[in-house]
């Protein structure tokens, strides 16, 4: 198995990239692709230790940055990292897994027009798993591939997530919720009042119910479905909401010496909790719905952050996780065929 | 003028809501009507000091709870404190402002059942005012009361929350945003693309373009506009995630003895971040779009919250803000007209 790596397009490039790749590399079993500036990598690599005869250089000159609309700059950028990559991963038989730090958007759309859906998959989705208040994790899908969805993509995003807790977090027969604006059955808008609907006659998914949005990080649920509007403020919310909290927490300790003086006592304390709002630092968000498995890490990850992105890519595809997605969208009854 | 108070539904009922509503008289100049149980509205009483000249009691017996269905609620319980306080409103030419700590639902449901919407408002929101990194407010809107919106209808709560926060909070020429999933003029949704070309002709409210969620406690907004969907996600995402950090901030504390021993310098500061993070304490969440104030305050609103929704409905009815409303909605052009 061969692992692609884009090396651009993240805040620590390609330094952090091929650091990462490497070292996830020694904890495992797999080959991989560095996509990127040869010489940047090369000089990379020659701090490292590492196997020559299982880390291959794919040149690639051009970046794709965040600002640029992704349609058009994969059209422009044929030598981008993301294109390469991603071409790789379609042409290349013993290509699996993808794993980048770049654009969101130009991996996602790169992914679309260069690669193939999985067999009865309508919409991908881009799907984190987040920390939880009870130590696991919960998938949140869509998080912002598919603004405008259709109540039957809510129900493969439910197939798609319960099919990815249960087999690479083993996870037992994961609960499904559906992201509302109350618990009640009758919640929600016209989107997800149809949704509901064809979710509880589902019988191959774990469908709960409704739930409220301040329940995603209760450890209550496993997957929550969202289309990727929803998906993506709620994403977005946690973090400036965490990034909110930690500000003013410094900032009280700072406007008094009895608290900075206690806080010198609390350094591991506050430690174990940033440790514990990065969920970026357990991997990156999945991409859920092609045939090969794609991992976008975030664009600030770090060596650490992006060595447990391709440890996640090498575990999703190990577990052959798009053939059970496959077999999961198979099993769905009725409307939902 | 006479303010209608709602003692019942609340956590708190109905102690928090009169010892709130009669501290906030004395504060200010108004009259009040208490509505609810009278024997337990003249226990409460008999222990306070107030100008009975001032203040009536209006019986009310039922009481409607959050589970309840609000239109079925509101026609199977005429005795209900909501239906008689919203009934009072109507009908009482003094009454110009209600506050309630009940179920959101009934309370909204109420108000635009029984009472009268602003001549040009399509649909009124439900508007919570959040506290910033930087220390002034933002609304956002709408919160819920509007599931499924049309474009027109985010405009409408740009040129509400914009009177609002130039009216009562003296915010000059407030930055309006659209909330989206980037800050790109071609990002969002079908939705929101409609509105934010409607937005953008909009000479008469001060539109900065399209904003992501994580931006919304940044204080670098004044007035963040969204269907009732999407903002009832982000509230309660917002909600969900302190509860979270502040749980897991205990946690990591209680797991060390030197934490523990710190954190005993730190109880005014962590105080303090309690108070930052209660916006509930501050007021309650104004429903906009009405001829009368409403102001829901937290279901679990204390004598001090319920106290300062009192004194912000009190505040927007003093510079009636419902006429401003309909000036402001009078300056749309174009499509909004």
């Amino acid at each position: 198995m061969k692992i692609v790596i884009d090396t651009l397009g993240g805040d620590n490039s390609p330094s952090a990239m091929v650091k990462g790749a490497i070292s996830a590399q020694k904890e495992s079993d797999f080959d991989i692709a560095l996509v990127g500036r040869r010489a940047d990598i090369e000089e990379v690599l020659s701090t490292l230790e590492y196997d020559s005869g299982r880390v291959e250089i794919v040149d690639a000159e051009d970046e794709i940055d965040c600002n640029e609309p992704p349609v058009e700059a994969i059209k422009k950028k044929p030598n981008s990292s993301i294109v390469k990559a991603v071409k790789m991963l379609k042409e290349d038989e013993e290509a699996k897994a993808l794993v980048s730090s770049g654009s969101t958007g130009a991996v996602l759309t790169a992914a679309v027009l260069l690669t193939k859906r999985i067999a009865g998959v309508n919409r991908p989705a881009l799907s984190p798993i987040l920390p939880t208040m009870k130590g696991n994790g919960a998938m949140l899908l869509d998080c912002g591939a598919n603004v405008d969805c259709k109540p039957i993509n809510l129900v493969q995003f439910a197939v798609m997530g319960s099919v990815y807790m249960r087999e690479v977090l083993k996870v037992e027969n994961p609960r499904v919720a559906l992201l509302s604006n109350g618990v009640e059955d009758n919640k929600g808008c016209a989107l997800t009042k149809e949704a509901f609907a064809l979710l509880k006659e589902e019988k191959s998914i774990n469908f709960v119910g409704n739930m409220e949005a301040r329940e995603i990080l209760s450890g209550d649920y496993d997957v929550i479905v969202t289309d990727g509007f929803a998906g993506n403020i709620a994403l977005k919310t946690i973090e400036g909401t965490a990034k909110c909290i930690t500000k003013t927490l410094k900032d009280v300790i700072k406007d008094s010496k009895s608290a900075m003086f206690g806080s010198l006592f609390m350094k591991k304390a506050f430690r174990n909790l940033k440790d514990f709002l990065d969920y970026n630092k357990r991997g990156g968000a999945v991409f859920l719905g092609m045939q090969q498995v794609l991992v976008k890490a975030h664009g600030a990850a770090n060596e650490e952050s992006f060595k447990n992105a391709v440890l996640q890519a090498y575990g999703a595809s190990k577990l052959d996780i798009s053939d059970k997605i496959k077999e999961g969208l198979e099993q769905l009854g009725g409307e939902n065929r």
